[in-house]
C-alpha cells in the first residue's frame, strides 16, 4: 500500500509494543503476534494494523482481513475472529502513534551543505542540517538537531528553536519559533504588516517594529502568511496548527492549540483563546476576542466578539443552530413566493 | 501590440496555413495573404488575424480593419469588405491556435546548468533545461525535453514526465506527475495533509503515507498547493486545470478536464468528477462526491453531495435558479419591510 | 519596547524636529526636548514620542507618562502636564513620520553577491544589492539603488525602477515595475494568466501576450499573485498598496492608490478607479468596471458594476445600507418563524 519509495518502513512490531505505544489494550493471549505495516479496513492484509473510528466504516470491520484493529470498547463484537481487536478509547489517535512507529520523520544528516551561505554571526545548533543555497543572516540562532532545508532564507537575528524543521523555499524574519516546530513549503513568516495612514496624496508606510513569536510543536502550512506586529509582537500560540494558505495579519495573537484551516484569515490584532478551531476560508474581522473553544464553521464571517466554547456560522456569522434555522425559513420562504 | 522584448515573433503565416492550424474555412479566393501577427479587432491592422467570439464586440467587427477574421458562419455578412473572413465554429480556439502558432512557448537550452545540484541517483531525461539554482533529490527521476526552472526544489524519488515544465521557485515532494504538464511559480506540492488526532494534552499527528498524483497535460497556478495524501493518493486528472493560490486537501480526487478557479478550496476526501468547474474562492467541504459536469459559481460552499451536470451558487450552495430566486426575493421583503 | 536585535534605533531627535518632520506644532516652550523612540501611550515612557488616533484609547492618553503625545486639537485638555502636546491634524500619520525617522528601512550593502547569476546582458544600476542565488535574465534592467533579496529570480527583459526593493523568493517575469516599489516574499507576478479556449477533447491554452505594468510607490503583498495580460497589460496603478495571498487576474487594471486586503481576487479584464478599497476575502468577478471612491467590505462578492463613491457588502453585493437592513430583517423574520 505505502510508496516505500517515498516512506520508508522502520521493521516490524509486535502486538505487545503496539498496544504500548498505542495506549491500548489488546484483546488476545497472543500479544507476541507480529505486524508490519499500516492500512485502512478495505485493503489491509493480516500482517497490518487497522483501525475503526467512524460508524460509517461498520461493514468493513465486519470484512477486514486486518492482522489487528484498533476500535472502541462498544465495537468489539464486530470484529471477526481472525482479527486482534485493539481496545482503545481514541482508535484514530492509537492509529496515528502506529503509524508513526512504522513510518517515523525522515531523517536528515547533521552537516551544513557546502552551498548554504551562513553568516560568521549566525550560530548554529548542534546536530543540525542545513540544506543548499539556504541563506541565513547576522546574528541568527538556529537550535540544536533543526533542520532548515533548500533555498529557504532565514532574516538577521531570526530564533529558531530546538528540533524545528524548516521546508524549502520559505522566508522568515523579525521572529522567533520555539522548539520542535515545523514550518512548511513557502511560508513567509515576519514580513511588514499592512499598516499605512491615510494621507490626501496617498499612503504613508508605518513602521512595522513588531516580531513574529511562534510557540512550541506548531505547525504553520504552505504559503501561509504571517505579518509581524506593528508594535506589539503577532503570537502563534503553542501546540497551534496553521494549515496552507492562511493569512494572519499584524498583532493577531491566538492561545495554544488553536486549529486554523486553510485559506482562512485573521486580521490585524485580533486575538484567540485557546482550542480555537476556524474552518476553512473563515475570515476574523479586526480588533476582535475569540473565546477559548469557541469554534467557526467554514466561510464563516466573524465580525463580533466570540465569547467562547460555542460554534458559529454564516456571514455574517451567528450561532451554529441560528444560522442553520435562518437557511431553512429563507429556503421555504423564497420557494414558496 | 505585442511587446517583443518579452515575446518572439516566429514569422510569417499564409491565410492558408492558418485556417489549417486553426480549423477554419477561408471565404476567400486569395489564401495565400500573409499575416504576421494577431490582435484584438479594435486595434488589429491588415497585417493581423483577429477574432469575434463575444457578440458585445460586434460594433467592433464591423470598424474593425484587420486582414483576416475568424468568425461564426451567422456572422460573416458584418465582416467588412477590407477584412478575410475565417469561419470557425469556435472563433477562439481558432485564435487561440493562431496565437500559439505566431508566439509559440518559449524554448530552453538542453542543458543542465552547474549551480543545480542533482543527486548522483537523480534520472536526468535527454534534452532537459535545469535551471540554476535548482535542487533535485535522490532517485528523482525527470523525463525527456522537461524544464526545470530556478531556486526549484524537487525531493526524493519524485518522478516527472516527459515535456513537463516546472517554473521558479516550486517546492516538490512526494509525487508522481504526467508528461506536458506544467507547474507555475512558487506551488508547493506533496507537502504533509492537514490530520491529526485530538487529544486533551493537544494534537498527535497523523503521518501522510499517500502521495500526489497529478496527470498529464494539467497545469497548475502560482502558489498554489496540493497536499499528499493521507493513505490513498491525491489524484489530479489528466487535462485539468488549477488556478492560483488553490488549496487541495489530502485524498482529493478530481476527474479529468476539471477546471479549478482562482483561491478556490477542495477539503480533504472529496472526490470531483471529470469537466466539473469550480468557481473563484470556491469552498468543497470535506468527504463529498461532486458529479461529473458540475459547475459551481465563484464564492459558493459546497456542503453536501452534488449529482453532476448542473450550475449551483451560493454558501451553503443551492441550484443556481434557486439561489438568484432566494436572494431576488430577500432584497424585495427586506425592502418592504 | 521594540527589539533592537531586529531594529536599529537611528538615534536622537529634538522636539521641534520631529514637529518638522510630521507637520505638528508643539504646544511646548521647551522645543529642544530630546526624544529617543516611539511607543504606546500605555507604555510610553518620557523619552518617548506617542500619539491618540482613536477616541477609545483617551483614558490611556490621561493616565500616560510619554514625553509627547500627537493628539488632534480638540483632544489638548486631555494630555497630561508632563506630557507635550503635538498638535496634528492626522496624529496617526505623524506618529507614522516619526517612527520612520527613528527607525529607517534597513539599509543594503551596494553590491552583487557572487553567488548571484547575472545575465551579461541585463543591465544593473548604480548602487544595488542583489543578493544570494538571485538569478537574472537577459535584457533585464534593474534601476538605480534597487535591492533584490535572496533567491528572487528575475525573468528575461523585465524593468525594475530605481529604489525599488524586491525581497526573497520572489519570482518575476514579463513585467514593469515602477520605482520605489516593494515587492515582499514569495510574490508571483508575470506568469501567464488562466485562458483557455474550451474543446470536446480538452482545452486549447490561449498564450498570454500581455504584460504586468505596476507603478511607482507600490506595495505586493507576500505570496500574492498578479498574472500577466492576455493581450492587453494587467496595471497596477501607482500608489497602491497590496496585500498577502491576493489573486489578480489578467487584463486587470486598478487606478492609483488602490488598497486590495488580503485574499481578496479580482478576476480578469475588471477595472478599478482610484482609492478604490476591496476588504479582506472580497471578489470581484470578471469584465467589471468598480468606479473611484469605491469600498467594498470583506467577504464581499461583487458580480455588477459598481459607479463609485460608496460602500458595498454581501455576496452578491449590494450598498452597505441594504445589506445590513437585509440581514437584520431575515434574523427578525426567521427568529419569530
Amino acid at each position: 500500500m505505502v510508496d516505500q519509495k517515498f516512506f520508508k518502513n522502520s521493521g516490524k512490531l509486535t502486538c505487545e509494543e503496539i498496544c504500548n505505544l498505542a495506549n491500548a489494550d489488546c484483546q488476545s493471549d497472543v500479544c507476541d503476534t507480529v505486524f508490519t505495516d499500516v492500512a485502512p479496513l478495505s485493503k489491509a492484509t493480516p500482517s497490518d494494523i487497522s483501525f475503526l473510528d467512524n460508524v460509517k466504516y461498520k461493514q468493513d470491520l465486519i470484512d477486514t482481513k486486518a492482522g489487528a484493529c484498533f476500535v472502541k470498547e462498544e465495537f468489539i463484537d464486530l470484529v471477526p475472529k481472525t482479527t486482534i481487536a485493539l481496545v482503545s478509547q481514541s482508535p484514530y489517535r492509537s492509529y496515528a502513534l502506529t503509524a508513526r512507529a512504522f513510518y517515523p520523520e525522515p531523517s536528515f544528516d547533521r552537516k551544513v551543505e557546502k552551498t548554504a551561505v551562513v553568516s560568521d554571526t549566525a550560530k548554529i545548533g548542534k546536530g543540525c542540517f542545513i540544506g543548499h543555497y539556504v541563506v541565513i543572516g547576522d546574528d541568527a540562532v538556529i537550535g540544536d538537531n533543526a533542520v532548515i532545508e533548500s533555498n529557504t532564507v532565514i532574516g538577521d537575528a531570526v530564533v529558531i528553536g530546538d528540533n524545528c524543521r524548516i521546508q524549502s523555499n520559505v522566508t522568515l524574519s523579525h521572529c522567533e519559533i520555539g522548539e520542535n516546530t515545523r514550518i512548511y513549503p513557502g511560508c513567509r513568516i515576519g514580513q511588514d504588516g499592512f499598516g499605512f495612514a491615510m494621507d490626501p496624496t496617498g499612503f504613508v508606510k508605518v513602521p512595522q517594529l513588531g516580531r513574529v513569536i511562534i510557540g512550541k510543536n506548531c505547525e504553520i502550512g504552505a504559503n501561509t502568511c504571517i505579518d509581524r506586529g506593528a508594535g506589539p509582537d503577532t503570537v502563534i500560540g503553542s501546540g497551534s496548527w496553521i494549515d496552507n494558505l492562511v493569512q494572519v495579519g499584524h498583532n493577531v495573537k491566538t492561545g495554544s492549540n488553536c486549529v486554523v484551516v486553510s485559506q482562512t484569515g485573521i486580521a490585524g490584532s485580533s486575538e484567540l483563546g485557546d482550542f480555537v478551531v476556524l474552518g476553512g476560508q473563515a475570515g476574523i474581522a479586526g480588533h476582535l476576542k475569540i473565546g477559548s473553544g469557541t469554534q467557526v464553521a467554514a466561510k464563516s464571517g466573524v465580525m463580533n466578539d466570540l465569547t467562547g466554547g460555542e460554534t458559529y456560522m454564516g456571514s455574517p456569522a451567528m450561532p451554529r443552530r441560528q444560522f442553520l434555522k435562518q437557511t431553512a425559513w429563507l429556503r421555504k420562504m423564497s420557494k414558496k413566493n
